[in-house]
């Protein structure tokens, strides 16, 4: 696939970060809410083997945050979510699907509880500003809504512990996964949740000083030298290999919660009220007949840009893969699929074409690891 | 400014046209709407001084619908923009800017009426699906909301006449500006508008079928051998000399619309109920105190990704520029710039630093030609 250079403009924000990062060498982008979002430094192999071993910094500054806050901003969110928010906490992070009047799906954030009154949603790549604007005016809520200018940097990686314990002392490593709590690095306090976009471990620093930030930056480099620090980015192949998923990529606004695997984070038993419970009910009632599953691929390479069909051998339609990538752990090609009912069996056969030669593959469970 | 390329995926859709484009050599992607907009091809001057003299075919299917429909969709449209369409006709287009409760700008889309109770908002980039589907949900209302397969191709310049002509017929050059109707090509009917993102006159047509608009790109350059048609793209010099504002870069939901100029399509003293009416009349009655302006500078290369400050010769600051060019017709860089109040006169000097250098520049009006 030939490379096109991004033309960048205002339009395509940058982050406090971006100068830092291109010093540290990234090597392509990726649009991510109208930001700048690395996609990879010296290759997707080298920086998913060092992500594995070491530690990384990450601009993730895309993973915009929506701040809801006043009288009815828990009515407000719960109304946004299948998830059911009526016992959560302060200090707490909800991973949990957003659902449109039709029972669909308009994004997965994570829900960061500031105070009963004050919500961070860290959203993935839609405009939920403007679906919680529109339902606050609908609904007459009293809230107020804004996109705080927050930039996570994340520190991703098996000695990500050891780093930022060498910045916020050792009381970091006690932070238990999706919680977040303030700590203090040179007189200075900041937001940090044990989380982040990897299964490799690690937290989401989420910066409210840019000037204190692009210090944060170059410090943890400084002090994560001993540590084999180097710049990084969500990577494609430890995503898919952990089954992170994407929105707009695996799953979107023309797919509902069940499809995408998020049983769990549906909560049609509680009492709460919510955007699109009856439809969902319905939904869950007849049954679905596609969801996400894994698919394995005898090959080398393949460049996604749109999704590919999976065929049977009957040319009969098995699915849609939707990402994927080599995996160097795998030797193959794995990737994230949106499969047909009558398929669904781990180890079904598929054909799929890739630059006009036909390769065979097999659906699978999801992660892969 | 170093190039670093895009990273394709299905979550930054390709467009039935991707593959074409890149035969005609496109050298250089946007992302609009979750979707590749070309942003050059030969290169930006160079398809300026074409765009002027010829006739060029756009890929501009990230000009994205959002199809409102049902018994309350004149409603719903009607609370989304601060416009009166309560005399709006079918078969015309509406160029209207979306606000929401605060008095905010949300997009600027143009508004199709395809019957009275079935619109196409034709938007910028940003997701309108959610406020309408937000808004929709919160009041009630009988209405059905998506976004459908329409991928618009642009025919620009002062042959897009002779070009249009040769293909539909004759009939087409009657075509108004901003109307629209259906005209017939191979047995095919296909929606065309008189409107598009350049001032050198041309059409959109917005074609619902993949198969039938990847011919017809086909037959657009066939026919279009002796008028001289190229592939082009929205062109930023062509554009900003015109003064057609750009959502995310030259405005965005922190600007209200008397600061974006746009008084002519606010309608306060209409009987129509729209969203932010009550703050956009306290707004009108306070006076704003910036408004977007034009600057030309005394410089050739300005590289934009994110704004850059204007300060007066006591370091007092003038304004930012938001979105800025080289012009080759003005020899200097023009832009458009939100200006603070004290410096709204004509020929208000600042200076500006780009890439270390302190240049100078002065305030105008829009548009430059």
């Amino acid at each position: 696939m030939k490379n096109f250079p991004i033309v960048k403009s205002r339009r395509l924000r940058s982050t406090p970060y971006t100068d830092r990062i291109e010093t540290h060498g990234v090597s392509s982008y990726t649009v991510y809410n109208h930001m700048l979002l690395p996609a990879s430094f010296k290759s997707l192999e080298s920086d998913y083997e060092h992500l594995k071993k070491f530690v990384q910094v990450w601009d993730v500054a895309a993973e915009r945050q929506v701040e809801i806050s006043g009288k009815d901003s828990a009515k407000l969110v719960q109304l946004m979510t299948c998830r059911d928010l009526s016992k959560s906490k302060v200090g707490k992070c909800y991973y949990a699907p957003l659902i449109d009047d039709e029972g669909l799906l308009v994004n997965d954030p994570i829900i960061n509880k500031l105070a009963d009154d004050k919500w961070w949603l860290s959203i993935a790549d839609s405009d939920v500003i403007f679906f919680a604007k529109g339902l606050a005016a609908g609904n007459k809520f009293d809230v107020e809504i804004h996109e705080p200018n927050v930039n996570i940097l994340a520190v991703q990686g098996p000695r990500s512990n050891d780093l930022m314990a060498k910045l916020f002392g050792e009381d970091v490593r006690q932070l238990k996964f999706f919680n977040f709590k303030y700590y203090e690095f040179k007189e200075k306090k900041y937001f940090v949740a044990r989380s982040g976009w990897s299964k490799q471990s690690g937290f989401e620093i989420y910066v409210e000083d840019n000037l204190a930030g692009q210090d944060l930056y170059d410090y943890l480099f400084e002090y994560g030298k001993e540590f084999n620090v180097k710049a990084g980015c969500p990577n494609l192949i430890e995503r898919i290999e952990s089954a992170l998923l994407s929105y707009g990529n695996d799953f979107d606004n023309r797919d509902n919660p069940f499809e995408a695997n998020f049983d769990k984070f549906v909560n049609l038993d509680s009492e709460v009220n919510f955007l699109g419970k009856e439809k969902l009910k319905k939904l869950k009632q007849d049954g679905i007949t596609r969801k996400l599953m894994g698919v394995i691929i005898d090959h080398n390479k393949i460049d996604m840009y749109c999704e590919k069909t999976l065929l049977d051998n009957d040319n009969k339609v098995v699915g849609y893969v939707r990402s994927a990538t080599y995996s160097p752990t795998f030797k193959k090609v794995i990737g994230i699929a949106m499969i047909n009912k009558p398929y669904w069996d781990n180890k079904t056969q598929f054909k799929i074409d890739i630059n006009d030669k036909i390769f065979v593959g097999t659906v699978c469970d999801l992660p892969f690891i």
